[in-house]
């Protein structure tokens, strides 16, 4: 018995699942290009062993908390963390069970297929999680855990990854990056710049990121002029650990190009923390198009993630703190949001602009026509809650016949999960298997044109896409 | 010949066909739990023949007469009772010669499969309805109609119903529901707490419902306080009548958590009708909020309907009055405008809120995510112009990745027309099936897991989350 | 070898292949009507050989060069021709190369289907398009274009066209269609009633075109009434030109039916140009239901194309002009917006208004339930980004359910690209039999029943809905 069905996510039958397998064939063992993610790079550089299979799988993912509260289990039996100091279980095996007797709800979600992958491939387990399995799986994983060669580097290795970004705040000392890049190892681990924390007036600690990114440069970042010089020697000391692209993660994807003394007075304002809200906000939206324009010199790619409400639940927030299930989707637009930027630099050839989105009403409606004529523009794949089977699916049904697939970038796995890398790749080598199958068997892509469409969703566009 | 393909709405051939046909056997035979309807509980209670065919199939159905209508066929050319007192047609059988030369309009809708359905299985009819077969239905259905087998209780037991739902303005004195129980008839009719009529100070009516529900109760709603403890004193005679949740039709799902002293204001203005119409939607919001936190008390499961952009025809509404099929749906934001009452009470295990929604593009981006981490939120089916082999489809496709399937309640058939009860089920059935041997038979469902997640979507899940 | 395959857009196995191709049998070589696109007039009255391959491919085809600009090739190497004056490429061959250079860019487009179609079909070409074989295809298709039978006409009457509708600005003379009526020719070319120019306050030129109107029909168009007036007889002017439709591409569905004085006011302030925005919106709004007001008299079927937020880049206006693919789709709302003009005129047995999107979020729950209700309403096909297999497909998943077939119009091909014509229509047949085979091979419609249907929307839908 195995875990894991040999033809999931293939069409189910006839010509189209041979085409697909055939495909399939050709693209698994490809080296994992892994450009966005939220890995730790102190594991690499530590190289220490995980702890417990609970903290592995569990306390960690918000993908399987959330989907456990959903259903009234509490946080605090789960051992997420707790921000305001109150106690949460923290034996490992005790989580393990609660997760182990709810693990049905997982059913046809995208979560049950990386677990599965995950024990089978990782740990080489053949029998599904339940109740009854519970304390063999914890049993096996712990002793598994124990081993070197389950040890972070190990596991990089034998995941066949050519490259992993992971993702830090413009004022990380990326130390852990230096660690690894100073070792004897030869993984690629690189670092991208998310300069949310110094761009936001309204996230907790702007003022003081913004006075430490001062310090570590040398700029006067109280002035207009020294915060973005500060800002480009951030992102050079960025660079030279690797990083070749930028992150942002707004609530919208507003952008403004305001003019210089406007873009001046409220960075003041900023500072003072007097800005209202739609003053935060188009701060927040210039500062996009100046990211751009630094681009242009330094040859960072600029994502944008926008849309996510964070913290729905005040309760939660403050409780246990960010990041903690709660952000939920909303509508974007992304049509009139990105104009300013796309008039200031959107024809310049040194750019490149990775859009994603939570709102795949925007797909065929909004992003793939913009990324099918603004030379700057490409489609980040099917994000967060979309990065399931039906999501990526739908990302093709609804980009390619407008945008084709050379504006889109190839796959990120977005994750803290480690275990979870192989998996997620494998899923998406295998929907775009299958939609390119299905392109061939109904006449829309040639037979001979496929294989080489699927190696470059892939890995060929992710590496020219990300410049890695 | 029978009207209806056996295999209808299953995968059309291989192993995903044969899943499906497998799955259906173990679920085509399970009583219907029907929640949320609209039957009249009348009929129920007195047993009388129903009238004609046309009275029966044409003239109550808005689904019907409003396809009619798009192409040109008067209203009263089909006896739709008018609210003005003109005259309408009144003979069934010219009626049903106008619905039958018409039959064809119907071709792919949901329309035809219940109607169809309900031909062949309740009349054991095998010929198709059209101009030349019109007379010979009629003269068939009439003769049914007419006969002890065909009363409401006679169908009631044949179509294998455990519960049904009607649903009643907070008003209504249950006199039905009261006849039904005093009775020496077993079938479990029970009521649903609908209190639009005194929470909506914008509906007609308002202010006498509101002193009627004094009345009832002996409270003096004409205070705050004594509004509230009328509600109480109506749920509770409502839970006498059987009823386990309240249905609140909003034309938007804002909730709100006023002060108290800003609510009871807002209700003084309703009263006094001096409330503009954001005011009107703020109470609406508000009184959302207060029927969870009366939900935490009593156990009664709260239904939130929004989205439907109410007679968008000025002429039809003053001709015919309300519910005559120019109900359009329109966007409908969930995130922000649930934040108040979650925030509230979200998180209290005692709170169930079911949500439906008329706009899809909530599924995936939206509903799903909110129900797979608020642990009192789940998902109502597919709802309205989306009870339907596709729109159910989309359901599943864009809620379970996110929300699994335990976040969904199984389903509801929301109709007046007792004759579709079976049908509407069936077509559920079939699909929810489908969905599943899709599942298995791409890999991401086992086959051994699939029989309990069809016979939970079929009957457990209603029963589990309507608490029947 | 042939560039298509033969069962292409058909299911990939099974009774349900073994139906679309039955189906589509049918319909194959069924006469194409054509009611609404784009082509030139003066082709047809002039009757002179196309250009070269490059003119007649890439440079006035949007849909082909902004794929191109996409990835970084200038429009000034695509001979663009510009506005501003500056040089453009003007080697046909020069353009063709790099054209065909980038051609996989167009894999999974519906771009490669009319592409290949047209140089299968009209061209007789049995090799991909690459870099090898560009110089081949260049000289092929410039030798068949200097012969007679590859003369507009002579292709017109290959592709079995039965009508085709161009689109000419109100203040247009119509020389061309007038000299095409007065030829020996028999093809039936007729214009449509595009009024944008002398409707929407805030184009370019709208005082000028105004006053032309009033010297072409002798009206007095600096009054309200003159300037009704002058619509009259422009729209019997049209309508004596074979024109049986008005077309309308305003940014949003929005219309108003205001006061006489009001709407006297707004035209009076449009015309001395001091409208503000959201006054000129008002007056577009108001014109659209004064057209529906004409038509009840004159027959005209009005289409309702919005949604299009047009120039998205200013650098590209400046250089090219309008129409270079920067137009980018936007949400559009229908239920508010079209309310005044549905209220005012839309229970009206004379009237038909046909729909259009960008937004196919409108689908399912806007424009299906209005078109499923309104006498007047039809839905327009799957447009522009849309006009593609997943788009076609979509559209019938998400409307057939609540509409039925008999409220939508068939196909448009909406198209410049002369040669794309059948490639287009041969699209949507293929599209509508593989969907109409899906139905019956999974129950959802009687084999006997389908043909009629594939007829209707190939066909005969067009022409009613038309009056063709």
């Amino acid at each position: 018995m195995t875990l894991l069905h040999d033809d999931r996510l293939f069409p189910t039958h006839g010509r189209a699942r041979d085409l697909a397998r055939a495909l399939y064939e050709q693209v698994r063992d490809l080296p994992i290009v892994s450009p966005h993610g939220h890995t730790d790079p102190r594991w690499f550089a530590e190289n220490e062993a995980f702890p417990d299979p609970a903290q592995l799988f569990v306390t960690p993912d918000h993908y399987v908390f959330r989907m456990l509260c959903s259903q009234g289990v509490a946080l605090t039996d789960l051992g997420v963390p707790r921000a305001d100091g109150g106690p949460t279980e923290t034996d490992g095996r005790t989580i393990w069970r609660l997760f182990a007797r709810h693990y049905p709800l997982f059913r046809g979600t995208p979560s049950r297929l990386w677990l599965d992958h995950s024990f089978q491939h990782v740990f080489g387990i053949d029998r599904r999680l339940s109740e009854d399995t519970a304390d063999w799986y914890y049993d096996h994983i712990a002793d598994c855990l124990a081993r070197p060669e389950f040890r972070p580097r190990a596991l990089f290795d034998r995941f066949n990854i050519e490259a992993i970004a992971t993702t830090e705040a413009a004022t990380d000392d990326l130390r852990w990056h230096r660690m690894i890049r100073d070792s004897d190892w030869g993984g690629r681990v690189i670092t991208a710049y998310r300069p949310d924390g110094v761009i936001d007036p309204e996230m907790a600690g702007f003022v003081d990121n913004v006075a430490l990114m001062g310090q570590q440069t040398g700029f006067d970042t109280a002035t207009w002029d020294g915060y973005l010089d500060a800002h480009r020697a951030r992102r050079a000391f960025f660079i030279d650990h690797g990083a070749t692209s930028s992150d942002h993660g707004h609530a919208s994807a507003r952008t403004e190009d305001l003019p210089r003394d406007q873009a001046a007075a409220l960075f003041a304002k900023a500072l003072r923390g007097t800005c209202t809200a739609e003053e935060a906000d188009a701060f927040r939206g210039h500062m996009l198009t100046e990211m751009a324009r630094m681009s242009l010199d330094d040859g960072l790619v600029l994502q944008i993630h926008p849309g996510s409400r964070r913290n729905h639940s005040d309760d939660v927030l403050a409780m246990f703190g960010r990041d903690k299930g709660f952000d939920i989707p909303g509508r974007t637009d992304y049509v009139t949001a990105l104009r300013p930027l796309l008039n200031a630099v959107g024809m310049d050839p040194r750019l490149t602009v990775i859009l994603f989105t939570l709102d795949e009403t925007a797909y065929a409606r909004e992003l793939a026509p913009m990324a099918g004529v603004w030379p700057c523009l490409r489609l980040g794949p099917a994000w967060w809650f979309h990065d399931s089977p039906e999501g990526m699916r739908r990302f093709r049904e609804m980009t390619t016949e407008t945008a084709g697939f050379y504006n889109t970038v190839g796959f990120n796995d977005d994750t803290r999960a480690f275990c979870s890398i192989p998996a997620r790749h494998d899923v998406a080598r295998r929907v775009d298997c299958a939609w390119l199958a299905d392109l061939v068997a109904s006449g829309r892509l040639e037979e001979d044109e496929a294989p080489e469409v699927a190696r470059d969703l892939t890995y060929g566009l992710a590496k020219r896409a990300y410049k890695l």
